[in-house]
């Protein structure tokens, strides 16, 4: 019980600072995106061809989670844009607390899109509001068709669902119609992308999704506050 | 700091079963593995293949741990061994308590091997010690060399690696001895079995080892008690 309260206080202090960041990123139009998945799903893949294809003007930081290493940062700083990692040091998520932290010294007005790339974990990420505007959920036809059934609690969080490694299908016994069927059971709005890094096939889909986003938050800055 | 203690007192109480556990199966003989891995490695696959190879006399029952759903118990109850699900409900991790709960209806006296199959996470279980014999991580092919680097805690406390999928291994980049490299890093004496259970290469290996892990076990038990 005590342990449950305690755990009730952590929430509530996380959804405090990250209503502070959403405040924030709203004022200065920045589009902040979470990336959820298993270890192992493609987000660091993803985000090097995001950044590779996005225009050089493009105003776009990264902030990338792991338990341990600096791999995924050193992966990404290639691309020109400003990278931090998170190191949690065994915390198996990011919570609103390290992303303050680690934006305390980027100055917001200069940014148009924020990535975070969450620690690899399809469970505990789930339950911290990093102040995003969307999680996305990525999974990988290698994961089998159930997972959105078996850990609910993202699937039903995030705006839209990955489907990585369509290279894959000859090879796996995975039938994307189902996996779709059952994060729609969870979640009947989420929305889609397939793709895959080697090929690049659906990549053209992601990046209208990021655009499409962006739009919409630049509509929203726009309105005027009743 | 609060947080830290109670944390630290979950964890003493959850010792202080898994203690108990452990005493429990070694007096009975019962070899207890835990495995973890990601979502999507391949835990329930391979242990549908154990449950296919071993000899309907063994005396073999399966616990199996999933935050919702019972898919994983229905896959493996057509083996005719006893198999419970533990559904955690949000939980990500399985503890020595609910193993306590799902097994006291069961008599170790009539057991031999007892399979517990975690919640897909490669973080936190490695935080619970169960009682059991070993802990053995899955990592699968699709999933990149990195991962011990990035999630060492599990690798370090696993007395064995199944490096699975390897039938992917033609599809994607993946160099199976980096993979054992950083394993090896991590923890020096991890054992290492590659297999698929799509073609079956290394499933003998596999069996070999639970084989040899039991043998183990009987040894320490006749050992008399100086």
């Amino acid at each position: 019980m005590q342990r449950v309260e305690l755990g009730q206080k952590v929430l509530n202090e996380n959804a405090r600072l990250a209503a502070e960041l959403r405040e924030r990123y709203r004022e200065h139009g920045v589009l902040c995106l979470n990336l959820i998945s298993s270890p192992g799903s493609g987000k660091t893949s993803l985000l090097e061809r995001t950044l590779q294809l996005m225009p050089k003007n493009e105003r776009v930081a990264l902030l990338t989670g792991d338990i341990q290493t600096e791999n995924d940062a050193n992966r990404l700083k290639k691309f020109g844009f400003p990278v931090k990692q998170i190191t949690t040091g065994g915390t198996c998520h990011l919570d609103a607390r390290m992303i303050e932290r680690h934006i305390a010294d980027w100055r917001l007005e200069d940014l148009d899109v924020l990535f975070v790339e969450n620690v690899g974990n399809l469970v505990c990420p789930s339950s911290y509001d990093l102040g995003e505007d969307a999680k996305i959920v990525l999974l990988s036809v290698t994961e089998g068709e159930d997972k959105p059934l078996k850990y609910p609690s993202i699937f039903f969080k995030s705006e839209l669902m990955v489907l990585n490694k369509i290279d894959l299908l000859p090879y796996v016994l995975f039938d994307p119609a189902i996996a779709v069927e059952n994060a729609r059971k969870v979640n009947p709005k989420i929305g889609l992308v397939k793709l895959s890094c080697t090929t690049s096939e659906g990549l053209d889909q992601w990046m209208n999704w990021i655009n499409y986003k962006r739009k919409s938050l630049l509509t929203l800055k726009a309105e005027p506050v009743s």
